[in-house]
This record gives structure tokens, C-alpha cells and sequence, in this order.
């Protein structure tokens, strides 16, 4: 965040410092939408918005319950927002080992949708 | 299950005459795996036993919630059931409409993952 006023494409966006577009980056880290808690709908404007500020390809990362939100979000913007627009350029599963202080170690399986804009 | 009196090799498997073992059937839909609201192991155990009755392939299906639980058992049997003995061949989501009295016509997300012995 401390190279922001060193970006003179700052001033474009000066209205909201708090997401810089920065499409042309080589650490590609603004196409990825964790898919988390809230209705589906939320995370489908934020590949929206993904789309908006000239990525080609999103990635949808969830893992637990929340891997059936990135599903559903993945089939709204194919089908409904994107359709004919998008499609679905891979799926990667994945497990991952989270230790928490009730539950101690346990495993979570986590996913990576990766859409690409036709 | 009119034929199982006609196949020889029944007899391997006459103490359990309830799952006729059918690994070289055209039809191949014994080695699809259905996830519902059950616990992942459940449908682990499953999987095993279409493995154990010869099948390279087996298709874990599932839509809406239970996706999540889908990926689980994909992930538990790659690496631990099957370690090194399974992986996942492909991913393939998609949409289906349902229609009931209740909530009129609503559209589901479903997952298909096709896993394959190594």
C-alpha cells in the first residue's frame, strides 16, 4: 500500500484509494475472489468488477462449505452475467491443515476455480 | 438383476448377493457415486467398494451443499484411502433446473468429478 502515491495512475481512481486499479501487474493478485460467507450474489459483482478493471481470468478460492458458493458463483456468471462471455478454464482441489485452538489440527479441502473471459 | 443367475463368476461373491460384481459392463453406471447429505466417510466407503469391484474410474456426483462434501471425499481418498493410488482425472460443473410445489422453478449448481486409479 506505501507505493500508492509513487502511482501517477492513482489520480484516475482518487475516489477510491482503497482498491488502485492495477490490471498490468506482474504479481496478479487482484484477479483472485475468495469466496467466503455472504450470498453468491456478492461475490459474483466481484468478479464483476474483476472483469470491469481488464482481467481475462478470475480465480475463485474457497475452501469448506464454501466450495459450493464458488461452484454456484462460477454457474451464475457463465450462465446469467457472462454468458457465452466465460467459461471455466480449470478447477484444482486441494486439502489444506488448519490448527485452531479448540479443534486442534484438522484438514480442510479448499478449491481453486479458474474462469477465463472468451 | 434378472441375469445374475446366468453370470458364473457370481459365485466368487455368493455371500453378498446384493451387488453382483460387474466391472467390464458396457453401461457403466455402477461406478457412480451419488453424495447426499450423509457423512463423507460414508461415501469414502463407497468409493472403496467400487474400487474393490474392479473399476478404474469413479464419478462422485453431486449438486447444491453437497458439493462441498463431494470435494471432501475426493480429497480424502487421494490422500489417504488411496495415497498415491488415485488422482483426480477431471472436474466438470454445471446447472440443473428443478421444479417444486413449494419454491416454484430454481436453478442448482452440480459437480461431476471424475477420479481415476493410478
Amino acid at each position: 500500500m506505501s507505493e500508492k502515491s509513487e502511482r501517477p495512475e492513482r489520480s484516475e481512481r482518487s475516489e477510491r484509494p482503497e482498491r488502485p486499479e492495477r490490471p498490468e501487474r506482474s504479481d496478479k493478485k487482484d484477479n483472485i475472489v475468495f469466496i467466503g460467507q455472504k450470498t453468491a450474489m456478492n461475490y459474483v459483482m466481484a468478479c464483476l468488477t474483476v472483469v470491469q478493471a481488464g482481467f481475462k481470468e478470475i480465480t475463485l478460492k474457497a475452501r469448506g462449505k464454501a466450495i459450493s458458493r464458488a461452484v454456484d458463483v462460477a454457474e451464475i456468471l457463465r450462465n446469467r452475467f457472462m454468458k457465452d462471455k466465460m467459461t471455466v478454464k480449470s478447477i484444482i482441489t486441494g486439502t489444506e491443515l488448519l490448527e485452531r485452538q479448540d479443534r486442534g489440527k484438522f484438514s480442510v479441502s479448499t478449491i481453486d476455480i479458474i474462469l477465463a473471459c472468451l
